[in-house]
């Protein structure tokens, strides 16, 4: 770590590692037993973030950011849960680029965050990610990121950062994130975090989250998709009760989600998405805007508004059924969108000043 | 009640009402102490179908149905539920039309249904519905509907009163009601249930309808009118819980409904939206089909397909921020689209040929 560097100022705390493995290693922890100040009021006391590089060790480094629900392990080779766009020959091809991953602050991975029996954590903010993600560049020693290509709550810390840190990364890729989030979106997801917080009234933190996530996934494909998946008439399962064929998808779904993460760790993390709110002519950095029509939760009219709020920026507009979660799915339409905003030089012009 | 009429032979049971007031009042029941026989399967041990009439005794008669959450009050004389359409001067003019509701089977009303402890009820489908209004009919001794004016559910009854009794309704006015429901409306109607069913197991009933129709609500409206209504920043709650601007409303809204409506008559009705399956080319009645293009519930495909299957059918497509709930909010928008589709004259090769 490089006290002196410009980006100390911006962190206001300095930081420190248990071990060289965490700083030379390609998975690790890096911790700020000082802490974090957070950006809607309350404190870390400690900071810790997990962190995950992939890829040659001497290619260009892209941070890699996703949904609420994903983790610092990233590219199809590693079994990582953007094996669609990131990977040999990939979208993000990990075989020119080195792949950084974080787990998200306030989440059920190994960064701080809630844990398994908790009620509610504080309040977590993108830029609080952002800092986060900054935290981690400053314990490997990277000066600029090539790029951020972050999707969904990923693209919201992707443009937080880009606001807080312009000197830090070249290039943004955002897929499905806009300004701020929609209203329509947010009552989707405040109906999902009363249901855990039902769910923990009653005793029953993982049924309730497991209702939450089914419902989320009713907002993350189109109903186009589901029309031609779901059609068909329902069952009645050993209770008696008719179980539409849709029905059984979304609690399977659910059941899996429940199991593997915590209630708490849900609630700060889709409060984060409601609560983010970037300044689009306070970004400088080049960007790549991916819209998908489809998208019920990210309305295209959001990325209309936002490029035309980025002083630069790209729109790319798709079609898929997939809707929000195209970015987990399409890998040949956004694999060329995304290698090709990776390669693209970036003109003296274009950059940001500082 | 005319026992040798044709419709005797649809309804397979005799009708008797407990009293003269039933039949010749505005506002009674008519039982049927033999019960019925339900679509699915089961049986109801006796018919219990709470009417009303509004507007002139010798006006042509429209029966008037709505979403199921409606019920047999339906005019704004009454202080019914359809004020904005039923009334005086309204699409269906209370002046001009008499006007039939009923509450629906299954329902928290005054007909047949669940008791507000019991944690459910049997299988109802919009053809049982169609039968209970075929009751009402011959109690009353009305040969032929005028009209069905139906919307949502309502609408879907009305399709299905029409496969099955052709020769008692004349015309038909569908609003955001299709042949069978959306995949993706089933999603979102499964989850509510599973939210009934979750408050239900944890003897919390009331808290898991509130929360079923704080999730319906955000599916009734458009994302338009959410942007338009509740932008904003949240606020802290007395427990530091942040509470977004249309959670307030829709919570509110949850609490309002799960005050007035039983936990398991939503659940019956919830099912019996999806469960709604007719076939338009067996529907020969002149109708009139109205989509709202931000209808979230009912696409718009969904309408040109049923208006394309149905031998006689006028769709018309209007723009409402108010969504699926279009209909119980744009006076101005559907008035004169309904008053027409009733006064036009049905010529003889649009009627119905039994």
């Amino acid at each position: 770590m490089n006290a002196s560097a410009p980006a100390a100022a911006e962190l206001p705390v300095s930081i420190t590692t248990p071990s060289n493995t965490a700083l030379h290693g390609r998975d690790g922890v890096v911790v700020l037993p000082q802490g974090l100040s957070l950006h809607h009021g309350g404190r870390l006391e400690e900071l810790r973030v997990a962190w995950h590089l992939a890829g040659p060790s001497d290619g260009p480094l892209v941070a890699v950011l996703g949904g609420i629900s994903a983790e610092r392990i990233v590219s199809a080779e590693e079994g990582g849960w953007w094996h669609a766009l990131v990977g040999h020959g990939r979208g993000v091809d990990t075989q020119a680029f080195q792949v950084l991953g974080i787990d998200y602050l306030g989440g059920s991975g190994g960064s701080t965050g809630p844990g398994r029996h908790d009620e509610s954590f504080q309040t977590v903010s993108t830029f609080d990610q952002a800092a986060a993600l900054l935290a981690v560049l400053e314990a490997l020693g990277i000066q600029r990121l090539h790029a951020i290509v972050g999707a969904s709550y990923g693209g919201m810390v992707a443009l937080a950062f880009a606001e807080r840190y312009p000197q830090r990364v070249e290039r943004l890729v955002v897929t499905s994130a806009g300004e701020r989030t929609h209203p329509l979106s947010t009552a989707w997801r405040s109906v999902q975090r009363e249901m855990v917080r039902f769910g923990i009234r009653h005793q029953d933190s993982a049924g309730g989250l497991k209702l939450a996530r089914a419902l989320a996934m009713a907002t993350y494909r189109s109903g186009r998709e589901f029309a031609e998946r779901f059609a068909g008439d329902p069952t009645r399962d050993a209770q008696g009760v008719l179980r539409f064929p849709v029905e059984s998808y979304l609690h399977a779904r659910g059941e899996d989600y429940a199991a593997r993460h915590i209630p708490a760790a849900f609630l700060c993390l889709s409060e984060s998405i409601d609560l983010h709110h970037i300044q689009p002519s306070a970004i400088n950095t080049p960007t790549t805007l991916v819209a998908v029509m489809e998208d019920q939760l990210v309305p295209l009219a959001d990325l209309h508004s936002l490029a035309a709020g980025l002083p630069c920026a790209t729109l790319h507009v798709v079609s898929s059924a997939f809707g929000h979660d195209a970015f987990l799915k399409e890998r040949e339409l956004l694999g060329p969108l995304f290698s090709q905003a990776l390669l693209a030089p970036v003109s003296l012009t274009q950059q940001a000043l500082p």
